[in-house]
């Protein structure tokens, strides 16, 4: 659509065309086209589809721009092309709750309940006793593009946004994984600054944390919760993901995500399978 | 009802009337009838009623009997007396999923996505770099109905169960916080063993993690996201929950469950209001 042009890659991929009900009301409809360059082993990654129910979700409740936390269900992997998003406001209020989900072809592929806010509202009290990752300066860290080709090629998300890796635990990059399931990485959008939405996205940027425990292939997201707390500042983020409880073929997955002002603006933590082996 | 007698509170509490749908149907409506006796502060705790969704999901899908991941959006307060459960299954699979929703006089109250499945058929993998708190003997640790009067008054959910605390983390008790923003515990009930189901519950047990940081009250959870990773063994469970970011008003607050052979069983995430001064 013409009215995209120029806009950054993210935003213009984020584009919705409405379908159903009109401005204002409490269900919506929404068409949208998934680009498969924000593609990872022949799925959509689902922090961009999260950010794309976000985007539902804001144009269902405009003045509640802003996710505060939004909790997915994957039923099922996306894939690129065409799909619709339909939206549901449960409450209306400080706090406004809408149920929203993701179909291809009729099918079922996620199902989300959302919570919005406007997050320039919130009281500017901090007291984080959590510390962001300690990373080397970004020039020295290796940049996603880096990554073995066969995960470019499985990958072309990497591209979407520079993603600068810790040496420290980037060792799988060359096949050494450091075994201790955490990866901390430098992260920008090549054309943009972050906002609330886009940590959406951010929250499931990285690769699975499994990458350092040797256990290479993709692991499918089971559920994924983002809780955003902060506007973040402009400029460089901070990621840190890791792992404590690998067990019964799935893993939990923590990424926090620190601004460049050192705030801790994003929580995520998803359930999702350990590779087959 | 003449059935539940001679069952443990827990599950004689859970009790649900089909009131919708035939058994294999994919939405059922379920009658309730909120307890009393879970509540704190006025409201129904929300892991008890976590639990409740837990049950209507189960008696939906009994072939896949224990929760997975069960993914709440508190969207008002739940009170004692009658409420409506209504679910609706997404995807049948070894996963599955469901929507469940619980309303009050036509009132939403919770919305939540669960995916449940049968946890005796996973793996045996265990390869969980997370270490079990560390608590002194069950026999020094002061059980929960020592807390201040004013607390169990507001809170009769504290004698449903045996909650043992952490003296080291326990200063609240006596108007001493510690300030860390973590509480550690063994818990059992007095009547049951915990399975998967009562994990759910199990999750949303303890006090505020605000208790010791000097902000005690009400915290009203806005989301809460357990994922259940094992089947419990017998015995008592050990329970911590912390945070790590009080800000804007909100906080996060992660508790773990660990059973008697020092396995993570659940691994719980909320967001919740800090409490006002």
């Amino acid at each position: 659509m013409n009215e995209t042009l120029g806009l950054p890659e993210l935003d213009r991929d984020l584009d919705l065309t409405p379908t159903g009900g009109a401005e204002g009301d409490d269900e919506r409809r929404f068409a949208a086209d998934l680009p498969g360059g924000w593609s990872v082993g022949g799925g959509i990654n689902g922090g961009f589809l999260l950010a794309l129910l976000g985007e539902a979700v804001r144009r269902t409740v405009p003045e509640r721009p802003d996710p505060v936390t939004l909790a997915a269900t994957y039923v099922g992997a996306s894939t690129a092309g065409p799909a619709e998003v339909v939206t549901r406001v449960l409450r209306h209020g400080t706090l406004t709750s809408v149920a929203v989900e993701l179909s291809q072809g009729g099918a079922l592929r996620i199902s989300a309940l959302a919570t919005f806010s406007d997050l320039t509202l919130l009281s500017d009290e901090v007291a984080t006793t959590g510390e962001p990752p300690a990373l080397p300066p970004v020039e020295e860290c290796p940049v996603s593009s880096d990554a073995p080709p066969e995960f470019r090629r499985l990958a072309p998300l990497v591209e979407r946004f520079e993603m600068r890796f810790d040496p420290a635990c980037a060792g799988w990059v060359a096949g050494r994984p450091s075994g201790r399931g955490e990866l901390r990485a430098w992260f920008r959008f090549p054309d943009r600054e972050p906002d609330p939405l886009a940590l959406l996205m951010v929250a499931d940027a990285m690769p699975p944390v499994t990458f350092d425990l040797g256990r290479p292939g993709w692991a499918p997201t089971v559920q994924l919760t983002v809780h955003v707390r902060a506007v973040p500042a402009d400029g460089w983020l901070r990621l840190r993901q890791h792992t404590r409880n690998v067990a019964g073929g799935f893993f939990e997955e923590d990424c926090e995500i620190w601004d460049s002002a050192g705030r801790l603006v994003a929580q995520a933590r998803q359930l999702a399978r350990v590779p087959r082996a």
